[in-house]
């Protein structure tokens, strides 16, 4: 069994500029005050779109992010209904077969520190699992039907696209202190490189930690 | 452990020809024809509607279904993006407690016989992954994190609503043979009990045996 | 020509009662909680959903509304995505025929007394629209051709559905001060209707007048 | 008055061998079969994907067009829910000003000769609507309240973004015969420059004229 952190990739190149002067070009058509774009007009166009909650306009720019995470805070993702999933199957992946390692691979707790009794009890019914995995392919059940077994955190990858708008509620929403610790793991560190990536569109988004 | 069946309930008195009747009324204002509807008129609109694709006119009426079901089919159910969810969650169900039974409910699975070697297998998988379960909340874990280990056919209940439309469209992908065994175990008799209550509305989707 | 008030219908029997014993039961699935419902429980719990903004569990029930309006309102309309919408066609509605009064009919501006100066002017501009209108009928003209010359102050009727989230979202949005006085003319008395007929869910919506 | 023809700009660059390789990388997240990408695989998958009807991974990518056309059109393009829009606005452009020309600009009808009989009828009825127009706001109207007369045939601007899979369905649907001769005279040529730059995606749609 392989235990591995969380992770995320942004899937575009991101250009922010590029990003902001599209968004603007799309935004002034609603007053035709397309006159008025210059050099360097995109990001305070932007910055008032985002202060007068006019977030239509953010629509027009999306963003597919990467997520390697386990299957509950995948089950939480997917709730988020104005966006597009491609996600790792568990009908079809065969996790006993050497292309995937021959083994279960399941992701780290944050909130159990290595070694600690939770964590080693977490550990050996992740384990348990596992076995019960292989037995039952063994028994002849196909991956779909032994999946039964499969723990919570069993990892899983998942792409994920978003228009900006979605973004912005989507990482108020999961970076709230009342949002699981999984997820809140994963939104965080991405709300803050989307910062310092098109700054503009994500900087009034203010960490609880 | 508990082991129970799937099951859906339809909480929805579904009077079918009021239903009928609404989505008449709603379809014909796009040809100001509501001088033709009579007494008998709405099942030949409705039948029409349907064979000429013409379905928008079905998102006026809406079904919401309760179904019980492990969180492998919870998991697909939500993927559908045109309906909406209140799911049993299990970052606040703590199923220690005597409130839920003081035990974890988990799903047959339809696939193994009762007493097969698959069968056993899985069972004893299953309530090894209550006891860590167990085990986890009293070492201090919260439900929230204790869930890291209970097994995909871990019981959940989520009630779903979508239009006529949607229904149909559910209906038809999760019907086929392709789909998991365990949503078409679902969805087959949800199907047939909609054919029996609406039957203009659903006739027309045949189940592939 | 025929001037005609803008006017709304619900096409529902909107039973109270039975809307928020339905939103209760689906939203205690979350929680597990269906132990609690009382006879007299529903409307407490729909109003700690709206004050906790837990809207979500609003989208298992739905209102369908019947609008007649003008066609720069429809188009307001119909830019709410997460609603259905049926709606008088323009391409098949011939309004020169005996079924349609063989007249165009408009809808009365809120903003013009009538009989001033502005009132006759956009009266006369409509008149000379439907002489053109009729006029290219009898040029051989269809109605999906002739409807160019159509002005925006046409009737049209539109049945729009929503779930009560999305009314909630719609209402306080087109209530505004800063929404146009003509779907204002509508939003403000549906508003109105609804806070009477489903007092909890539409009670902490302010008009501002 | 100022007559133009409907036109359509495709917002981006549409590098067609970059989006092919993104989809191919969302899409093989589903069987983890990352491992087959070569520098020539994406078209092939694609192609899979496109014959397949596994459709959802094409959402991962989106197009921007920016439309101009009548209000009929544009009435009929925001129907489609699955996309995002920003339109010129009739609330607050002021045509009668400098910055917009001080004249109104409508769209040329595709299905009548210039000069003819029913062309002439429409091109004076735009003319009178425009006066109306301007005369409203000289009586003191805001645009928001004169544009009750502007006619169907005036110009609108409007920028749409949507998803692959969601401009495959829109440009099926509207370059049927069925659709309206106007939203046909633009779909198709924008079809036809999408099976250009991107084949793969579009070539299956077939234009019936």
């Amino acid at each position: 069994m392989l235990i591995i952190s969380p992770s995320f990739t942004i899937e575009e190149e991101l250009n922010g500029e590029q990003i902001l002067k599209k968004i603007e070009r799309a935004g002034r058509t609603c007053y035709k005050s397309e006159d008025r774009i210059g050099p360097d007009t995109a990001h305070a166009f932007v910055k008032r779109v985002v202060e007068s909650a006019h977030e239509s306009v953010l629509e027009h720019e999306k963003i597919t992010v990467r997520f390697i995470c386990d299957r509950g805070v995948s089950h939480e993702l997917v709730r988020h209904r104005i966006a597009s999933f491609s996600q790792e199957s568990t009908r079809y992946c065969n996790y006993s077969k050497e292309k995937y390692g021959s083994e279960i691979t399941v992701i780290k707790p944050c909130f159990w520190q290595e070694g600690s009794p939770a964590w080693e009890r977490w550990r050996q019914a992740c384990e348990a699992a596992e076995q019960a995995y292989f037995d039952l392919l063994k028994l002849g059940a196909s991956p779909e039907q032994a999946r039964a077994v499969l723990p919570n955190s069993v990892k899983t990858e998942i792409v994920v696209t978003a228009n900006l708008r979605e973004w912005r509620h989507i990482l108020r929403l999961r970076i709230s202190p009342s949002a699981h610790p999984q997820i809140r793991e994963l939104m965080i560190p991405l709300l803050k490189e989307l910062q310092q990536r098109i700054s503009v569109v994500f900087d009034d988004i203010k960490v609880n930690e």
